[in-house]
């Protein structure tokens, strides 16, 4: 399948700016938390040093959302942002490694993150996207 | 009952960020949505001219969820971000008032929004902050 995500879209995933990811409790309640994210080939990812209830919430129920405002006001002083619907995997892979290279975008280029050398193998959210929606060019 | 937002919750609403809102689907999935934001009292209100799925949404499941970036990168680099769970209540109201005091705010002092004199009555979302989450002093 095509990617749903055009290069304006991607550009704004890895512009070092937060995501607003939500997910879906087990009482059908909805769950947000802010998440720095990546790309991997048309995958929005994130990574987590620990289980979480937003990954326990994916397990069971792969349905998330997530928002990202740019940063960028439009011709109408409206500022842009971009949501995306896709479903999420948790899986087993190298989440500090993600993180040390998110941290470079959204901290800075020399700092390090998670501290230490010798990480345990944590967790990846993938979120396939599905469908875009918000204000801008995608 | 005390209101659970405190000052800094209070002025992070309405400081003229960007709410990401989010509301349960029939079908039970997340559905997000960007919005203006105020105060009335200890709600956080939003103004609609007309109805919308966020809208039918909560009148079938008043639990919303939102979360507002301040804008602050706090001592350790991090981006502060305020998360208010709570209920949701969809009342008429005077809509068109509520959007042009917003558009003071997040447009500018002198933009006349939404255009025109002569507003019929829209929707008015009342939330009810029933608890905080989020990086920042609440």
């Amino acid at each position: 399948m095509t990617g749903v995500l055009n290069d304006a879209a991607k550009a704004a995933v890895v512009a070092g700016r937060v995501a607003h990811l939500v997910t879906v409790n087990a009482d059908g309640s909805p769950q947000l938390s802010v998440v720095w994210v990546g790309l991997d080939g048309d995958q929005i990812v994130s990574g987590h040093m620990a289980d979480r209830l937003k990954l326990r919430n994916v397990r069971r129920d792969p349905r998330v959302v997530l928002s990202i405002e740019t940063g960028v006001v439009n011709e109408h002083g409206l500022a842009e942002y971009l949501v995306v619907r896709g479903r999420g995997d948790v899986v087993p892979g190298d989440a500090a490694g993600l993180l040390q290279r998110l941290a470079h975008i959204y901290l800075g280029p020399n700092v390090v993150f998670p501290p230490g050398t010798d990480h345990p193998e944590g967790l990846i959210l993938r979120i396939t996207p599905e469908s875009v929606s918000g204000v801008g060019p995608w």
